[in-house]
């Protein structure tokens, strides 16, 4: 069994990854990383497939025994993401995603640096600001702040590994399945594949 | 004009890089190195196209101003790899593929750090010891020779990018293809497309 990968995938607000990341699961070679959280489950909800729905004790625990990559306290709930889910999966041969915003994406970096890093990115600024215009949910004034952080938030691209402009949808879901294939050809991922061509 | 990358194609001989090469250079986005020499022209072979053609003395004016990646005299000629039509290939933005023995590819190395290194390899020794077999052009203990020689060269796999198997052709010209792609898409690769996505 070939290991997989832990990929990270992020990007500005209006970036569209969440719907590349809707696209992707469907390939049974992807899992979606899955958090933890104390909320209480809501209807449709089901165990390991939404949340690891956990008491407070007992996220608390995992926050003493070091068992998260990273928590948040939100509206008085827990929300974390798990390790184990993520190595097992990996382990197992999975692609793990883990769907993070530029914030968070960095922090992970220095608990994973083995992680494939992304950076989704709108074509442009003036397209992002059409998207999040037509998403009409919110006031101009956060529109223009949500402008402003995407273009801070931009100049951290040397942080990734890699940027996939999304401009058309298919292209960009193409483009970040030959980078998970480029990754699994790297000599780095494949010291017993080597093995088996001198063995046999 | 996006920049093109700078490919060493190398593997153990018998591994079918010139086969894959033969391929790859169908696609008017790839281009091969062109050697220059100091044989004389046989029928056929046009200036630029299968070589570029120098007297001794053009080509020893090349070695001693430094216009060559690598070169060896044999059987009385010169042969050498002029950096000129790689770098300027490179930068009109073609993909230009160097096809080298293991040896020549550490040397490479050196002088362009920033291309890409990509190992062909037999799915195994055994196959690897039929292809050759199959040749029907050496004899057995230079058969045993260069399986010895592939032998050493495969432990060197880690100096390289990538592996690709060449197992079946179709596929390993898709690894390279995907390979290529995934690496225009590395953040190392992007300053200038970032630059537009911020100022557009």
């Amino acid at each position: 069994m070939n290991k997989g990968l832990k990929i990270v995938l992020s990007g500005p607000s209006g970036s569209g990854k969440g719907t590349i990341v809707k696209e992707l699961i469907k390939d049974e070679q992807f899992l979606l990383s899955i958090s933890a959280t104390t909320r209480s489950t809501r209807q449709g909800e089901e165990e390991g497939v939404h949340y690891f729905f956990k008491t407070r004790e007992e996220f608390e625990g995992m926050i003493a025994q070091n068992e998260l990559l990273e928590y948040a306290e939100f509206c008085g709930n827990y929300y974390g993401t798990p390790k184990a889910f993520i190595e097992n999966s990996v382990k197992n041969g999975k692609d793990v995603i883990l769907e993070i915003e530029v914030e968070g994406a960095m922090q992970i970096k220095k608990i994973y640096p083995d992680a494939v890093f992304i950076f989704v990115v709108p074509p442009s600024l003036t397209e992002l600001e059409n998207r999040l215009v037509g998403r009409n949910t919110e006031a101009r004034e956060v529109i223009e702040q949500r402008l402003a952080r995407a273009k801070e938030e931009l100049a951290l691209y040397t942080q990734y590994d890699y940027v996939v402009v999304n401009d058309r949808l298919v292209e960009a879901i193409d483009e970040i399945k030959c980078i998970v294939r480029a990754e699994k050809l790297k000599s780095s991922f494949y010291g017993q594949k080597i093995e088996n061509v001198i063995q046999n």
